[in-house]
């Protein structure tokens, strides 16, 4: 039985939780409170598993996995149906490169450690916070929506007919975007995009809202 | 031929000249200078390129691809000798992981337009942004030697005796924290690793010094 320790608002686990659905793989849902304790993912007991303390971790069977878009990848590789990458070597790149731009560029920029820092060390306010976070947010979405919009490549979902690895990072970052009041409104492709995979059920039930330690 | 646009000190390209000097592939090296006119990386003609103006950008014929990991596995994909991965999918996520650590959580909160935004909007001192410098890189660096010390898969280099994908993040991240005065003491797994791989000639001329464009 695979185990995901999860926290229903990480981007980063609401990521490997759609891969999960999409390839119709059950899990143990473990939740990591972030904000409890002290935040549950400093414990020794987690960081054993997770040495930086980030969520998520997937546990299979003895080993423990770390880091999302190396656990989406570890699951396509033992459970290759559905893909979730393409066949090409030039649109694995693609496909990769958008979740990177996002995975890598985006998010950690704006991690609670992140926010959490700013304010214990430059005082930073929660409006000065809220800005940092949509500067960051705005510019790489905004390269995302460029990548999206100028390739014929792009589809219905970010590659072609069918969900794959770009779109389990897209969505949560557009959750998130929209959660810091993020004005997507010059960003018409990645809105359509995330309106056709918010509709399939493997999104929608990996939702914040959907997971057993939501609030 | 493959053009790499590429800047000396950037940790990002410098991964990906490792990767292409492991696998004895020639490249022209095309330099784009992140601090001079405004950045070069901003210009139409670049963004054209990499939408969110980072480097590397790899063209390989009519295609351009971005992000230092998704460029790497494509390499890997087109030119599979010799392997920069393992053969396991848990080893495989396990080197990609360690890849992850440095490529997501450490190198993207100290670019160089991070660094900028604390000047800019919290009047961040040099001081203070050394600070911020270190204590990313130290946070991430620990993760990354528990992940090396604790596993018996890690030999001569990060996964067994061959340099690969997690040894192509370390090498220019460990330049960094060297260039900024983070104290390695307390790891000795790291600082024996990226010993090993820099007396390779793939390493060694991949380094920031050796470049056309160095200052």
């Amino acid at each position: 039985m695979l185990k995901l320790y999860t926290y229903f608002r990480s981007s980063a686990a609401y990521r490997v939780r759609i891969a999960l659905n999409l390839k119709g793989l059950h899990y143990e849902a473990v939740p990591v409170h972030l904000l409890k304790e002290g935040g549950q993912q400093n414990q020794p007991a987690y960081r054993a598993k997770s040495p930086l303390g980030t969520v998520p971790t997937l546990e299979d069977g003895a080993g423990a996995h770390t880091q999302s878009l190396a656990i989406i990848e570890y699951l396509e590789e033992l459970h290759p149906l559905p893909p979730l990458l393409p066949v090409s070597a030039e649109a694995r790149a693609r496909v990769r490169a958008i979740a990177q731009t996002i995975a890598c560029d985006i998010h950690p920029v704006n991690n609670l450690r992140v926010l959490q820092y700013l304010g214990r060390e430059f005082g930073a306010t929660q409006a000065q916070k809220d800005a940092w976070y949509r500067h960051w947010v705005m510019a790489g979405l905004q390269a995302v929506e460029q990548m999206l919009a100028d390739d014929p490549a792009t589809g219905r979902y970010c590659h072609g007919e069918r969900p794959g690895l770009a779109d389990c990072s897209l969505v949560p970052q557009v959750f998130n975007a929209r959660r810091f009041d993020c004005p997507l409104d010059d960003m018409p492709t990645i809105r359509r995009i995330v309106d056709a995979c918010e509709a399939l059920p493997a999104f929608a039930n990996a939702a914040p809202a959907q997971q057993p330690d939501a609030e």
